[in-house]
């Protein structure tokens, strides 16, 4: 038997005890899952669910431990603890992450789209029998073909929506246009009706959108963030939201989060903000993905997702 | 030579003007396209494209004219002109129709899916971490298995949603739980989170969501109508949402067009209005359709979409 320690918090056990249970079970595993670091010696655990901020900052004591496996894609808060002797493994939710955005992602685009706002607000209970084009005429380009964007892509195209895609190197998706580089991100801008988001934080996508990226849209474009917040200029989106040249912004992610009370964000008539669900590891599939690994490790398989910590990541 | 005339009103030559140009282009003909009848003699017409609420209601001057082009699917406003002896077409539009529903259907179905209302309209900046289950977790059933249907069951069954159809007798549609009949319609409704309405006005459909069906949905459920007005028995579906039954309904068509401005709907907080805009003949696509139609009836190709006189359609 096998001593399976959850060491994040008590909200966390709420959503992941029943998906790690069934997880485990499906494994085949002859296991015990403790919830609580204080529910069990530290030297008779073998494997450690751990999220960043558990109690667990030490882990000398626990003596048998053979992996620790990280909740979260983030492992800044963990990879470089030097008590950490064992091999730590970070979460990739393809299922959950991937799948999340593309419903996201379509849905605000067909909202947007479909200029849904002035039905769902429309207090002067206006009928204005004015039908939208068909998507075939209106175009989207996306930035970032990671398998988020490509994912996007896909489910737009599926759709009808015209979809051009930019990427820092060059890439080559079906039925998406592919732009790549600085000449390219101008040419993938002057298309899009609406520009989706979906790139890294680096310091070469930093501030992608700023005054004069947005000034290559099409005027009346619309903006949607769910990638990172540092990718927009917080101040020229404004000016460009209160000159006109973008029609709205729907953004789901922000350099501080929760978005702080003053932010202009949330007061401003053309900005939509979304508390970043866009994507989200999923208690369901993540467990799945954890009990695979401590099923890999028990029978001598190399562990997946295995970080390095040289690179950090 | 052949002559067109455009014989709709000002408004619609502003819509269909550029595609019918370009549709008739595209085929090759050689016509001239008069955009009133006022401006040519009656006798110098080969065909003409007609709206019921034309100027034209005598086609007896109308001496060379080989076949009428109906705009719309409907002919209820000509199809019995005992004056109008060459045959008559209807618009199937299956591009414009079909797809917007798709469309629209789709957009409305992630909007409640994804709860986007509570993020567009949220006076008291609430931050709210609480991501929406997956598409996999939201059972979705369309009432109505026709082309617009199965065509938006297959749009919501490709971005992950469990999909149940009904239809009055048995189908079968890939991908989608089928049921039928009086004791299939409760079943497909008990599954529901979402319900879409696409069924056709009849006799047998109307009112098919009262009081009982409504009831038969899971406490919370939201009721999508894009189909026909009649569908719904208004003041039940107004008590099951004041109950809190039915959590919101988005309706797009009405017992009566445009909707009074006293009706209900309109001031229920848990009730979209949108002016019957999910599915509408797009003059770009029926503008190929009547373009087609012309080039057929030229090379002495029997005419699509052609009315059966005592049928009525």
């Amino acid at each position: 038997m096998i001593t399976v320690l959850f060491a994040a918090n008590a909200e966390r056990w709420a959503q992941y005890e029943a998906p790690l249970t069934a997880a485990l079970d499906a494994e085949g595993l002859d296991y015990r899952l403790i919830p609580d670091p204080s529910d069990i010696a530290p030297e008779a655990v073998d494997y450690m669910v751990y999220a960043p901020l558990s109690e667990v900052q030490d882990f000398t004591p626990y003596t048998r431990l053979k992996a620790v496996m990280n909740l979260w894609a983030g492992v800044e808060g963990v990879v470089q603890n030097p008590t950490l002797t064992v091999p730590l493994t970070r979460m990739v939710d393809d299922e959950g992450l991937t799948q999340g955005m593309v419903e996201w992602v379509t849905g605000h685009v067909l909202r947007h789209h479909l200029g849904m706002d002035a039905h769902i607000v429309n207090p002067e209970h206006v009928w204005d029998h004015s039908p939208p084009p068909l998507s075939k005429d209106r175009p989207v380009t996306i930035l970032g073909l990671g398998a988020l964007g490509q994912a996007c892509a896909a489910a737009l195209t599926r759709l009808g929506f015209p979809v051009t895609g930019w990427s820092r190197s060059p890439k080559s998706v079906e039925g998406v246009t592919c732009h790549h580089g600085p000449d390219g991100l101008d040419r993938a801008l002057e298309q899009a009706r609406i520009v989706v988001l979906l790139l890294p934080d680096t310091p070469a996508t930093r501030d992608i959108l700023d005054a004069r990226t947005l000034a290559r849209l099409p005027r009346g474009a619309v903006v949607i963030n769910p990638g990172r917040g540092p990718l927009i200029d917080d101040a020229a989106l404004l000016a460009a939201l209160d000159e006109g040249q973008v029609a709205h912004a729907t953004l789901d992610v922000f350099r501080t989060e929760p978005l702080p009370a003053d932010h202009p964000f949330w007061a401003h008539p053309r900005v939509t903000v979304t508390p970043h669900i866009a994507s989200e590891t999923r208690p369901d599939s993540a467990a799945r993905v954890i009990a695979a690994n401590i099923a890999r490790a028990e029978r001598g398989a190399p562990l997946h997702h295995l970080v390095d910590r040289d690179a950090g990541y």
